[in-house]
């Protein structure tokens, strides 16, 4: 096996793994990100771009087989693997492989219910494969950090086609040969430019590595050739979108270590390095029954890279909203919450919003990590009260619980689903690996007298 | 309009073209690569190619608007575009840009003619909105080359995409600022590697590319939002996939100079290198009415790189077949012919052909370009024959005649039509600016009654 290259090592490995090589822990791991997911699609699947994504491609769709998250309508398995992905991603909500920034679950998992419903999957064949397709597109942004991201490539989507094909080649039984083209079909399509992350694009670049990773492995099926050395090849995918590559690290402890395990779950829909400053806003607020009317001053101490990416004081909407210390702080100490209505062009519009972040100071100090904040907050009446974050909720080090999560996911499915549905699904969720039929998720996500 | 960058000032020359802008013999080059690309395509239709990709996609395909070039079935106008431009593409048959070995017409038209027939557009609109795409895909060829290319891009498919958005946005009359998003929605999905031109994802990608440049056009009609300097932006299209570039190559002379003119036709399905070895050897053996088993010897002469890149004296199948020098003068020898029949399988394992190899000797000449050749055949009475080729057929300086396409047009399409269908098809190509419905000719090309 050492003479041959990472991709037939890579293949090969998918391959033959069994589901009983799978720690129970990755395994739980793996409902946590499908639940967190889920929760972010139903948020995220009235979204204006899933509206004119729909609106543009629906006329083009195939036999309704595949379930829009959230939606109910039902489409092609490759058109909803693309939808669910852009629904899934638009609330900047989902997880994130901290050391590659790569957003994991989202190609993978789309591309993987999708198909699910087009050729039926039990639970843990679903599990199991979504646990290897995010180990696989993890490692190969790993592979390629950070010179790749650095170089202006939007690496969720052009790793996350490695990940959906991987995921729904595992799904289709591809043989070792047929795994190694998929791979190399995967890396034909691998694109996404941070240019448009500011734009629809942004979210489009998830749906399109959705889509065309399980295209790779559906053609890869039917003894459609590509390169058999597509990763590591002069001029394969490595060589070609980096600058500097290392291929080891695709096959390093490969089975042994599970690059879900290193995967993180929001619980602010804003801007990673903002979450220590909502976990101090948000608790000194509880923990002292402030009454918003009462701050006369609001002082925030952050590392200098949260200062440079999120020292925004005027947001015009809700996107530049998700960048803005200023923004979040106000938000957390008026609603007493930080989730997606708080992230809204109307809510950060709002004058009482605008007017309040007059009272709010940040400053940036170098011995501060990225997940912490100092936060001190003046009542009118001079009292003055003050917390230190440590580590952010969310972070590896304090990773949401289970119950968190479930929290997260009530919150983000209320608009659609009725509490009983949405009980319902996080049981579905917990139980994924034992399930009969992985694509009941995607029904259940939109069930017609469920809102 | 200087204040602008590059994506805008293309985007509006596009939107502002009128028809009366081009010129009569601009329009006439695009009825002649319409009319190559189409013999393309009803050659290659039934390639194992296009069977495999048909059987692994059909079941996805949407509601039958577009139909597949030779083959008769419809798809939806999305997956027709990918399935057109891998059948034009797979016999290696198709047109070049020779300054940046873009093939040029098989993602536009593909894309376009797709588009025809989901919404009816005129023939005039067809052949206008096929020479901008063009025009566009190659500008940002030559902008990225040679260092993209160099470095691994596969440019038909990666600058491809750009074409089949600019053709199919004109086709939708999208505004200006539309155009820049299809320009932005194009350059985030360009892909495509060099690596796996030896498998089937080569023409793959010729798909993938027409496919996503159709989608980039749609979307952005339906404002569907992308960056407006996806080109240019430092982390744009031209940063990003290319080590060197100059977007001033992207708008010189636009308007003025129109890349379509700078287009080659392929008069044999082989090597362009090989080229002058053809000619020759096809002109000897006509003028002197040779009989193949009077030959005792063939001494080839040929420029450096071409014996380099073709000097394969003992290829296996058809692929290697068509970069190989020996086996090129073989069948142009034997047959009088060097067309698709000349590079299949089993001529190239034909004992006849092989053995034949043993007459031919290859040497290389630094003063020999890359257009020419010179042959000299000795014949068993020991009497020799030579020619030097100067400019071989069917470059710029010695192109194919509108006889010789048609000529080319009735061998690719025989397969396929009856006579009178394919007369028919001809007509309709030298017409086609002034059809009601371009669509006519994808349906043409498979009329039911015309086998």
């Amino acid at each position: 096996m050492s003479e041959t290259g990472v991709t037939t090592q890579l293949a090969r490995f998918v391959v033959q793994s069994r589901w009983s090589d799978i720690p129970q822990v990755v395994r739980h791991e793996g409902e946590r990100a499908i639940l967190n997911w889920l929760g972010c699609a139903l948020g995220g699947c009235r979204d204006e771009t899933v509206e004119r994504l729909l609106a543009a491609l629906r006329e083009f769709a195939g036999k309704p087989r595949a379930t829009l998250l959230g939606r109910g309508e039902r489409l092609d398995a490759l058109t909803a693997a693309c939808v669910n992905a852009v629904s899934s991603n638009i609330l900047d909500f989902d997880d994130t492989h901290l050391r590659t920034v790569i957003h994991p679950t989202v190609p993978v998992a789309a591309a993987l219910l999708a198909l699910a419903e087009h050729r039926p999957l039990s639970g843990a064949d679903f599990v199991h494969a979504f646990i290897l397709g995010v180990d696989a597109e993890c490692r190969i942004g790993i592979a390629v950090s950070p010179e790749h991201y650095e170089n202006g490539w939007h690496i969720s989507s052009s790793c996350g086609v490695f990940g959906a094909a991987v995921a729904a080649g595992k799904a289709l039984k591809l043989d070792a040969q047929q795994m190694t083209w998929a791979l190399g079909i995967a890396a034909t399509q691998a694109s996404g430019l941070r240019e448009v992350l500011g734009s629809m694009c942004k979210s489009y670049n998830m749906g399109h590595a959705a889509r065309n990773g399980l295209a790779a492995a559906l053609l890869a099926a039917g003894n459609f050739t590509s390169s058999e050395r597509a990763l590591e090849a002069p001029r394969g995918f490595l060589n070609v979108l980096a600058t500097r590559s290392d291929a080891a690290e695709i096959t390093r402890e490969l089975g042994v270590r599970w690059e879900l395990m290193q995967n993180a779950y929001k619980p602010y829909p804003c801007g990673v390095v903002i979450h220590p400053v909502l976990d101090a806003c948000l608790d000194l607020r509880a923990a002292h029954r402030i009454d918003p009317a009462q701050i006369s001053k609001v002082e925030i101490t952050i590392g200098p890279l949260a200062q440079q990416l999120c020292g925004n004081k005027t947001p015009r909407d809700g996107l530049e909203g998700k960048l803005s210390l200023y923004h979040s702080a106000v938000v957390a100490l008026l609603d007493g919450d930080a989730g997606v209505h708080q992230y809204t062009d109307a809510r950060v519009n709002d004058p009482r919003v605008v007017a309040f972040r007059d009272k709010i100071t940040v400053s940036s100090d170098g011995a501060i990590g990225k997940e912490q904040a100092r936060v001190r907050i003046t009542l009118t009446n001079g009292k003055s009260l003050e917390m230190f974050v440590e580590h952010a909720r969310g972070c590896l080090q304090r990773p949401l619980s289970d119950a968190d999560l479930e929290a997260k996911f009530r919150s983000l499915a209320a608009a659609e689903l009725a509490p009983p549905a949405i009980e319902h699904l996080i049981e579905q969720c917990w139980s994924l690996a034992e399930l009969p039929d992985a694509g009941a998720i995607a029904r259940a996500s939109a069930a017609p007298d469920a809102r």
